[in-house]
């Protein structure tokens, strides 16, 4: 079910965005409620969603030599999770598995891109705001390390 | 003087664009060297220039606290540098000195910022590529932390 474009532009990626690009993001998006260790997508699989979690943690694994998945970052809050959705060639470059119960909002990515690049204007600004949320991560880290 | 559109392209963040894309970013652009301890920009100062660090090494510093400036990383060899040009408010997170010569390739920011306004294929391509290099700056911040 799409979600209310109003609550949509509660996040920081889609505060710019006119009344009808909100609602045209609306349509691709579903907000659903996931249980502690679900496993929103794999490290190395195609990127079929841009996720902002709007409740709760989770966990970023990535593979490292022959280990399994181990975990290098947790992300909370009001953050976009799965960027490399809207990157080239659009595979995931890590695993992410919700650490509490989580509520997110699930944007399809194939739809997005198309949206994106239909409307420039549109990906421009969504770009824009994420290069923001990147660049603000790795200041954090940077500030860490 | 304007740089060779082809040695631009050789930066994975404009190796997408057409030659006459490439030809206007060529235009805003010029290649200087700089001796070692240089300041590119500083904190907290309105962000006038994208740089191409093309050859050497150059140290990120922030204001911590009540310190001056502290180093926090170090960038080498063909990255950007300077993000934060691309970016509102467009003003520096950070301080970026050289700590050997180096060679950039330095873009007005404003040239730049309007070009991409009026070319958005250009912006939104131009984006896609640094969102790629941020994303590759955090996986490395994650798997060495």
């Amino acid at each position: 079910m799409p979600t209310d474009p109003s609550y949509l532009r509660k996040f920081s990626c889609f505060q710019d965005l006119s009344e009808d690009q909100s609602e045209a993001v609306a349509q691709l998006t579903t907000a659903i409620c996931f249980p502690l260790g679900h496993l929103l997508f794999e490290e190395g699989k195609p990127a079929e969603h841009l996720y902002l979690l709007a409740k709760g943690d989770v966990e970023v694994l990535y593979k490292i030599g022959d280990e399994g998945p181990v975990r290098v970052d947790i992300v909370s809050g009001e953050e976009v999770v799965g960027c490399a959705a809207l990157v080239p060639p659009y595979v995931n470059t890590a695993t992410v598995r919700s650490l509490s119960e989580i509520e997110v909002l699930a944007l399809d990515a194939n739809d997005l891109r198309k949206l994106m690049k239909e409307d420039c204007s549109l990906g421009f600004s969504i770009q824009q705001q994420i290069m923001r949320m990147l660049l603000d991560r790795i200041t954090n880290f940077r500030l860490e390390g």
